[in-house]
């Protein structure tokens, strides 16, 4: 696929790096430092995750926006978060948080063959674009939400997990794509949007904006 | 996790290593050359799949086993299949058949905003025992089944997709994991077992075979 349109995702995650990757089209990374809003008016989570991918790609826009001219841009923001019980998760500040989120998240220490408790992943999307001088032109955002399935975790499976390290920087403190994936039954939604970055959405979002030759 | 038993990985496929990797248990992979058998009995994909996984197990375990005493070992087949409306589709011949199998998970060239088109994943796994005399223990196999749904493809994307590469090693035509994901609308059940290997289930399996300390 060609475009031509430069484009930049704001985001640091190697995960979205990848997903974005694999539809073919250059792109670079910048990073911007915008501190999260907090949810304050107590958004519903599909709206608050949006507005946190917004953010993030307005701030490198605004730190950037003017040295990308000459052809349009699409900046595009992106951010993670997991609802369990109306309640927001967002990346472990510790281990302790981390074993508090997975204790959750597998059902408190129930245990049983078919036990499976579900929580849903939500991924906000944020898309810019400027024009040739720079100048912004359109800004639009959606999200998609996956439900996932944990089966039951013993306490100790669950300090095992998190001494692997991989928790640490995840929403909701689990790796789907990774040793998380020993303890999910299941899932119903976009992969994946629960990695980091709805990939299939994304995708056609960019196709109907034009962004291909 | 420890483990007093040998472990055997009869595939050749890096993405059954990765995801058995998971586990933090260290294996082998040995392949074997053993003949697929045909469906020419006609059975179900569950019970069809965990038979291809049982001749893999055991082609290995009879060129092997007898070189793997002193403590027991666990050596594990699995195959994976894709199923369309009861017709079982493997890895593409070429890129032809890679094309008709896209086309018809895709709908078959049905465009739409909403439109998607299901099929079913199964893997099936076998799981030989063998004491440290290297003698059989027990055989057991079981098989999972995820759900996928496509959304529509264009020919001018199928083609594109095929151009890439992915198709041409992998059951239906198409990686979840890799490109193939920017297709997929959603999935129902394991994600691993679409890539190969269902981790939730078979780490369930081997732990209540005691396979850990």
């Amino acid at each position: 696929m060609k475009t031509v349109y430069n484009v930049v995702l704001a985001s640091a995650s190697p995960r979205r790096k990848e997903i974005l990757g694999r539809m073919g089209i250059p792109f670079e990374i910048l990073v911007s430092n915008a501190e999260e809003p907090a949810n304050d008016d107590h958004l519903p989570p599909a709206e608050y995750v949006s507005l946190l991918a917004k953010t993030k790609a307005r701030a490198v826009y605004a730190h950037a926006g003017a040295s990308y001219t000459g052809r349009p841009t699409v900046w595009i923001g992106a951010d993670t978060v997991v609802v369990y019980e109306d309640e927001i998760l967002g990346k472990p500040k510790d281990e302790e948080d981390a074993f508090s989120m997975l204790y959750k998240l597998s059902g408190s220490g129930t245990t049983g063959e078919n036990v499976e408790t579900k929580h849903s992943v939500y991924t906000g999307v944020a898309v810019l674009v400027s024009d040739e001088r720079g100048e912004l032109l359109s800004e639009e955002r959606f999200s998609v939400c996956t439900d996932v399935y944990f089966g039951p975790m013993s306490a100790q499976e669950i300090r095992d997990y998190i001494a692997t390290g991989e928790p640490m920087d995840k929403a909701g403190s689990y790796g789907l794509q990774g040793i998380g994936g020993t303890y999910i039954r299941r899932i119903d939604g976009d992969y994946n949007n629960v990695v980091g970055l709805p990939l299939f959405e994304l995708y056609r979002f960019l196709k109907k904006k034009g962004i291909w030759e």
